[in-house]
């Protein structure tokens, strides 16, 4: 199986299409899931989502890793079950919980081996975020990018090419992911609404679910003002290409072009 | 004097950039200025700006054109103030007033000729979104556009190839003015934050003020699905470009190209 992510923007409803893609992505019926609720302050993160994907016919139960501390991320018991996970869901929370206790240590390594040998893996808010080399830690909102409306840190490193931010449209965070993108215009920024997801694989995104996946392209950016800015100024930019997938839809990432999901119509 | 526009978007300070630009473009110490409040639910619209402009050097106190109703925007008398003016100043208030009362009458006729002979016209808040022949009557917020989010209707008609939007940032109005180039990518978006305003004169956008410019281009749109869509649903589209322009800062329509302003480098 190809590498395949799957960015989900928070408030994911456990009986919709972006569970079923979840549970289609990850295996199906036959899927071996581990659920990481890493990110999670609740202590019983992942239950809820494990006795949905059963509902759908998995068969095995999913393993919930229950991994909160950089010690426990040195286990082998625990990164055996990474290895022979066909999908690894990251809950949602503070994806600086997930990087603050998965960088650097071993079962990361297993992580990232586990991808690039076809393991699916997908998050939901903070597990979104996480999945990049590069990450959203925190920000604020608007729609406008200004000097600092947003903090990067490394992320669990799945991918340099783009860079994911969630509860996009319903937290108006199209600002700080385009600050992001005129910082760095060779990261795709890929804004995930609720309830949605991002389904990365082969060099192509497809929305999934009810809201939309906002695409910010900064490879045509002819110039910006970030590197000159004092607190708060808004950033000047020229040319950044936005794109709004919904379900269904597919971004092209080697050409750049997108194709909308449209009523089909009767043949004429 | 080539047409000018002045879009002013909205708490426009009156010792700032934006009313000194207003002065200048509108002809300086010599400047014949004529205040229009008829968006205005207020009788004593258009005093303040008045006075701020005389504090500036204008010797001709700005008359003040009491334009209430249908029956006083056919007066002859109000029509030859307009003719002799060289500059017109919109105020703020609901932009459906200036439309339901200048629509097909004579005054609106005299303005339209006005501004093909060179004089001036600048609007702030609803004044500016009136300045176009397609205007921005009331709207939702949010940066993502949705079916509903935005009604249009006729404007003044002093331009046809632009359509301004006001308090742009502040209010998150991306989604209503990409929903308007979405559905028209004939028409160029403008949005124009508060107290900071779009001067259109000879095929350029140059961004004066404390805020930003914002310039949703159409012209590359390859797809969108604001035609299928019901009450609330978000529209997909493929390629909106967007530039966002600060003070100084120039936008060339023709080759939709970007010129920000920046810091000026010492020679090396």
């Amino acid at each position: 199986m190809n590498p395949t992510l799957m960015a989900i923007g928070g408030a994911m409803r456990l009986d919709g299409a972006v569970l079923a893609e979840l549970y289609a992505r990850c295996g199906g019926r036959s899927g071996r899931m581990v659920i990481l609720p890493t990110a999670s302050g609740n202590a019983d993160a992942g239950e809820r989502e494990a006795a949905a994907l059963q509902s759908l016919g998995l068969q095995a139960a999913p393993i919930i890793l229950p991994v909160r501390s950089r010690e426990q991320a040195q286990k082998d018991e625990y990164i055996r079950v990474i290895e022979n996970a066909s999908g690894i869901f990251l809950c949602g929370g503070n994806q600086m919980r997930l990087t603050a206790v998965l960088a650097g240590t071993p079962l990361l390594a297993a992580i990232q081996r586990a991808y690039q040998n076809g393991c699916t893996f997908a998050g939901t808010s903070a597990g979104a975020a996480a999945l990049s080399a590069m990450m959203i830690a925190y920000g604020k909102s608007g729609q406008a990018p200004r000097h600092g409306i947003v903090q990067l840190v490394p992320g669990l490193g799945l991918t340099d090419k783009v860079i994911f931010d969630q509860h996009f449209n319903q937290r108006n965070r199209l600002g700080r992911l385009i600050y992001v993108v005129t910082t760095t215009p060779n990261l795709l920024g890929i804004g995930v609404d609720e309830n949605t997801a991002a389904v990365l694989t082969e060099g192509q995104i497809m929305a999934i679910g009810a809201g939309g996946v906002t695409i910010v392209d900064g490879s045509q950016l002819s110039d910006s003002t970030t590197a000159e800015l004092e607190k708060e100024q808004l950033a000047a930019y020229s040319k950044i290409e936005l794109h709004l997938l919904t379900d269904g839809g597919v971004y092209d990432i080697p050409t750049r072009k997108a194709k909308l999901a449209k009523t089909i119509l009767s043949t004429e």
